[in-house]
């Protein structure tokens, strides 16, 4: 009894990780100090020109969108999801992303996956000027089943300490600007599966006419990074943006409340935005209560920033510029309970 | 059809959350600016004193040993063992641990379990000094078979420039020192389980003598963090230790050539310390050919330090002064081509 009939195979794992090295080493930035392969990952923080500057970690993963990459047999939107949701939610603080690094389970490695995979997260990476700095990848046998895995995101990024972004400021009377999504991004996947593979019996690649691409390319749009038009406006605007919310797993219902301050709450309205086809889509299709699509689904705002009323039209018409034309006005800040309350519809 | 008939229970998660919230409020370090819910965790680097630092930073799994604590009903030691390898794992390029971030992926949440987990994770991220600055738990319906889990681990630590260790300046004449493992860690356990589980035909509480505890016990046995035993070392003797292995998947033989640089080879003399039990009984019992062994388990040397021939006498005395009686030089330093060799049995 050798490892290999144990079903882990040392030599296939060694190949992965010299492809993976290859495609990290092409994400480095001049931070980076170490080669992928090493014990720990080495990032000279000075590298990245931030002063006083306070480190902002998140750890993420994908959800079940896994589900949909695995019947479509497309991993790449995959890693690219994972990077740029790790992007947004230290984005949402004010931190520019240093480096990122991975966890990949599989039950037996298929190095073709794992590459697929590892190239989505080098091309995100490369994207968002953020050094793909290491990762683990574990063959875990009789784990996971054939063709399946299971990957993890860890982000790092800095932010001056004077330059946080936390909400604490908000007040009543400050306006919400929301930012579309691209689609799902990673959140609401149960859900979603649930009524387009078992209620709607649909395939990945069915084609609904409303949507004008088979429903598997829809779910699969990789999640969106927000950092190309937010980082103008950190520089630009400093102390304008007070908060911003990334809303993932809970839709805006769950997350908009992580920013605001004792005695506050946010209105939005609902007519303020058109909630994109695939949301309405899956809201019809499984009979899905309002309360609950909004509980589940970012219905087509990815982020939402806070800021003083009068900043909004300058932030949406910013926005703008930097190639964000559908901006827009949502909502306010009350006094209230920290909740949210949906009017307009 | 709502989140909940989706098979994401949402209270559950929030529940777990609060109780998770409280555990980490407790790993709390000066540099901790953020509460566990935050987007991002917030670390201010100054805190940590480090002068011109370089950050070092690792993403870890504990494999299948998980299978173990599945069966036993154990998961306080899943935690431990996942933090305790992540801080190793930094500590082998002379880190200090700053943060900890966990994934922890379910098909449905237990509470108590990932509680038990968290409770892990606390309890190690305490003891090694480090915070735990969040996570992500992630509920997939479907993925993992019920009461099944996987957990990931990444650590960030930082250490001066000046005093990160790398082994650049390993040479052929060099000792190599082996510190105790306190079992097999987090390494080898596909093999194990194949060998206890379906050739021995063991439980879980079954006894063998010669481990004088149940062999649950001995598999799950925490993985040892060599913090408190290292540390002392790389303020008292700067410039002393030139590098350090941690022995992890792949064995001795795959993880101290790690370290060694091009026209170096170690030599390791395996009677230099006596195999742990567990170790001899896996081998007799599976019939696993040595070079298997050597590559799948630490075989009773956790981490190796190599250091200049005439300073090992001192690092040893030195560990046992800080409560490690048994670290021992186990070989030497040779010119060659970064492989290991085994003399001496």
């Amino acid at each position: 009894m050798d490892y290999k009939q144990a079903g882990v195979d040392i030599e296939a794992g060694n190949e992965v990780v010299r492809r993976i090295r290859e495609m990290a080493r092409g994400t480095f930035t001049p931070g980076v100090l170490s080669e992928i392969g090493s014990f720990g990952g080495l990032f000279r923080l000075d590298a990245a020109g931030v002063a006083d500057p306070v480190l902002v970690a998140s750890a993420d993963g994908v959800g079940t969108k896994l589900r949909v990459a695995f019947r479509a047999g497309i991993h790449r939107t995959i890693g690219i999801d994972l990077v740029n949701h790790c992007v947004n939610d230290i984005l949402v603080q004010g931190a520019q992303p240093l480096f990122f690094l991975d966890y990949l389970a599989t039950g037996r490695l298929e190095p073709d996956v794992a590459v697929q995979v590892v190239e989505g997260l080098s091309a995100a990476c490369r994207e968002n000027g953020c050094a793909l700095l290491g990762g683990e990848t574990a063959e875990m046998p009789g784990f996971y089943a054939d063709g399946e895995y299971d990957v993890a995101g860890f982000i790092v990024g800095a932010v001056s300490r004077n330059r946080l972004i936390d909400g604490r400021n908000i007040r009543a009377g400050d306006a919400l600007v929301g930012l579309p999504s691209s689609g799902l991004h990673t959140n609401g996947y149960s859900l979603a599966r649930r009524i387009v593979f078992d209620i709607a019996r649909l395939e990945v690649d069915s084609r609904i006419p409303e949507l004008g691409v088979p429903i598997g390319s829809a779910l699969l749009q990789p999640h969106r990074s927000y950092l190309s038009l937010i980082r103008p406006l950190l520089s630009s605007a400093v102390g304008i943006i007070k908060g911003m919310a990334h809303i993932t797993g809970g839709g805006i219902t769950d997350n908009l409340p992580r920013i605001l301050p004792e005695g506050t709450a946010a209105v939005i309205d609902r007519a303020a935005w058109r909630v994109p086809a695939i949301f309405q889509w899956l809201q019809r299709t499984g009979n899905v209560p309002d309360t609950d699509m909004l509980r589940t689904f970012n219905m087509g705002i990815g982020l939402i920033i806070a800021c003083e009323n009068d900043a909004a039209d300058r932030i949406v018409a910013d926005l703008a510029r930097v190639g964000e034309p559908n901006a827009v006005r949502i909502g306010e800040i009350v006094s209230g309970d920290q909740g949210v309350r949906y009017v307009g519809l």
